[in-house]
């Protein structure tokens, strides 16, 4: 039987995921719960944790646990202080130590970073900034990270320079689950023609955003718009806008994209239309990356 | 007592709204409810009519009553199909009849209004139009009808040319109630020149609005800002983001503002800090001067 080495963990807002390694860095398993911090108080983390993982667990030593994301926000298991903006992604130098009442693990949770001007946040995502400087060492330019909050991120000698984060992806499930648009996008696909249209408009006019939303419902009640376009309408149109407000990341510099499924896909295909030059990694594989950076830096300062 | 003459019905989506007129256009009474178009299938409509203001009903002759908005859609009471612009206010002409069980009610719907490109549709507001050509007859300019799906609306001798809707209103509510920033806006008040900076802000960088919305969050988490300054933030980023998308309506031409309450004030001071010619006018009193032109042609031919 494989020898479980240490445990890298994202625990994000509403999911954990969390692989089990083995010395030199295969995955023995890999393992998720929808148990986020929206659902835990700070006392429930433990428990959480070992519900995931708690088989694999020898009794005789402690594990290492390296955990990046919301679980190190101020609402989740123990607060890892940000660091600030510019500076390398933080290590396992900068993690806060948890103790915990199982004596099988030893868990550290990495920092996220804080921009004061303009003010933004980021934990998580700079674990897989890390995971992206250990493929592409030295890599100057930009970081895209599509998600509920996409992160565009701009990189330099191995530093967050600078980065903003827009809420698109939060703004897209509001208004296709709860709007007035609702019934109008129900059951639909994907349309990858009405896609693009909809992010070279929204380019073009971004202030007229609200009332493109208000056509597509105009649309589907004139003109019998399908759902599939409707809803790749209010993507491109979304995508759209934050392409166009990102355009200093982007334009004239290298883009590496944490891809992966239909969302990544999405922002490749508008950012290619941008002319755009776009490297797309797979984010659960930086992801592992970062972690491993860490607990690598674990090793170096002999913290097992 | 006096006598009742007609009933006048503002029905939307979330509310019904009735007048109870005298003859030569006094209000006896004027009550609501919240049994709009959401909760009613089109079998509850009559009783619902009836519980409003059948207490107030004689039992000799059918009373007129005389309605607009979404009563008349589809999903509503009766269908009362859109005229198409452009085109004047449609009248009791073009009102559709309702049969009802009770004999004590003569029951008009009023169309809507559709524009095939942009595709766009208005129930409701083009009585409140109606009602502005009443107040002021030949007005040549706009008229901006603020609220959950505000409606931007170029007339010309006494036409309706061209509108846009912008859902404003709706964003601001389910970001507010639900996004990641409820929190942050959490019991806030208002804020003037925060709001008026936002407005500012939006109508010259429109295309960051999704990134504004993210760091109203991380201000509130790294300084503190309070809860009136983000939520007066919110409304100006995206009444902001309208105005600018919205300035082919407003620029040159004289506006008239449908206002009333707090969102009429927000939309006036944006409007005025951008050197806009604004004449704002009441929402109800326009409302029931539209319905009551309507009831004017019922009596022109001779319907009552």
């Amino acid at each position: 039987m494989t020898v479980l080495d240490w445990i890298a963990v994202d625990w994000g807002t509403s999911n954990q995921r969390a692989w089990l390694m083995a010395p030199g860095g295969a995955v023995i398993d890999s393992r998720s719960s929808d148990r986020g911090m929206n659902t835990l108080g700070p006392e429930a983390y433990e428990s959480a944790l070992l519900d995931l993982v708690g088989d694999a667990l020898p009794e005789d030593r402690a594990v290492p646990v390296v955990i990046c994301g919301m679980a190190g926000a101020r609402q989740g298991w123990r607060e890892a202080p940000y660091r600030a903006v510019p500076c390398a992604p933080p290590g396992i130098a900068e993690a806060t130590r948890v103790e915990t009442a199982d004596p099988r693990i030893d868990v550290r949770i990495l920092p996220g970073i804080r921009q004061d001007r303009p003010a933004d946040v980021m934990r998580g995502e700079e674990t897989q900034i890390a995971g992206i400087f250990a493929a592409h060492p030295g890599f100057d330019g930009t970081i895209c990270l599509p998600g509920t909050h996409t992160k565009w991120v701009q990189v330099s000698a191995g530093e967050v320079v600078s980065f903003r984060t827009f809420i698109t992806g939060e703004l897209f499930a509001l208004i296709e689950g709860q709007s007035v648009l609702r019934h109008t996008l129900s059951g639909g696909g994907w349309d990858e023609a009405a896609f693009a249209d909809a992010v070279s408009e929204a380019i073009s006019h971004p202030a007229r955003t609200a009332a493109t939303l208000f056509s597509l419902r105009a649309e589907a009640l004139l003109h019998d718009m399908p759902a599939d376009a409707a809803r790749a309408r209010l993507s491109g149109t979304l995508i759209g806008l934050e392409i166009g407000g990102a355009r200093p990341y982007w334009l004239g510099r290298p883009v590496i994209l944490a891809g992966g499924g239909a969302l990544g896909a999405a922002y490749a295909a508008a950012l290619g239309a941008q002319g755009a030059e776009v490297t797309t990694l797979d984010v659960r594989t930086i992801t592992l990356a970062g972690l491993s950076a860490a607990r690598a830096g674990m090793q170096e300062t002999g913290g097992t």
